[in-house]
């Protein structure tokens, strides 16, 4: 009898397993898609956003003597790792919505829950860094410094500027929605009907 | 019978939630009150960095004449997001050490410590851009920027810079602390002596 009651529960446990790849989070899986598509194409704009000028420097004569100048992501630190946070961001996406896909048959002591929370927590709080030194570097370039005698350069490279603004939009969009989905991470530890909560 | 049963639980539960305060999490309370100090030092240096200097800009015959420039924090915008991120981050664990000296009788629904769990994540993150904003910008007045013509400002205003950096270091410090602990307020969402957990 006491055998049989627990078969029985053994039996609910896998029950519980099971049932729930049938019951997918679509909400969770659409918004990783999203901030999937935002963050990577913050990436994808950022990286390839290069802005080649000529300035006129000098005169001979009548002839004017023009400089070429070139703009590019990687002359500034902060938009390298602007990039570098939102391909982190991408990618732990990518995984997360991977693993999703293939069901919680990658589970280690019913703890996969509580990974997603925290690694889902690291690539918002890197992407959160990444955001803040892009936005305070596109803010100099933009209106510059002039107690630093740094001008801005917006009024030069101004497709330059626009481009790393549209990146800045949706890396924000992006990260707004990361930290919706880490938030509801956290939520889902404490949901009864999770894995762990079922063993007694 | 029934309802002697529910009493026994009744008390059970109330035994959990008395049990709670006396076996109070040190290692977590140690770590706020060293991300606090970190935090608030960081912001206090930050928030006083000023230095004043004269740059000699012409000679008048044998007399030089002099300009009185200051370096203030709150003229570099990066800066001021860098206190602002960084006194929240002390407001936050203050007031985490003050909820838990004062004890949990203020639950609501034993989500406490989801509330909790959010919120130091919400600090985190908001310390993280804080960090990465400041980080940069201190980067570019060490090193200045030559594609965009910014020059380092470091090689003048020394201490100014010096400070700065110390503030810089202390916030990672609280920074690291406040991650660590984020983590642990998300794994303590697992522990089954949650009161969430004692109820059926």
């Amino acid at each position: 009898m006491a055998l049989e009651n627990g078969e029985k529960v053994e039996v609910a446990l896998s029950e519980v397993a099971e049932a729930k790849p049938k019951k997918k989070d679509w909400v969770v899986l659409s918004l990783r898609v999203v901030a999937f598509l935002a963050t990577a194409s913050a990436t994808i704009v950022m990286a390839l956003n290069k802005q080649t000028k000529s300035f006129v420097v000098a005169n001979v004569g009548t002839t004017p003597i023009t400089a070429t100048l070139a703009a590019k992501f990687n002359q500034t630190p902060a938009f390298v790792f602007f990039v570098v946070a939102n391909a982190n961001a991408s990618l732990h996406n990518l995984v997360m919505i991977a693993m999703d896909v293939l069901g919680p048959q990658y589970d280690y002591k019913g703890l996969r829950l509580l990974f997603i929370a925290i690694l889902d927590m690291m690539a918002m709080a890197l992407a959160s860094a990444g955001d803040g030194a892009a936005t305070f570097m596109s803010e100099l370039g933009k209106n510059g410094n002039s107690h630093a005698r740094w001008d801005k350069i917006c009024d030069k490279f101004q497709s330059y500027c626009n481009r790393s603004g549209a990146a800045l939009v949706v890396s924000f969009i992006g990260f707004i929605i990361l930290l919706i989905i880490s938030v509801m991470s956290i939520i889902k530890l404490l949901k009864p009907n999770r894995i762990n909560h079922a063993s007694p």
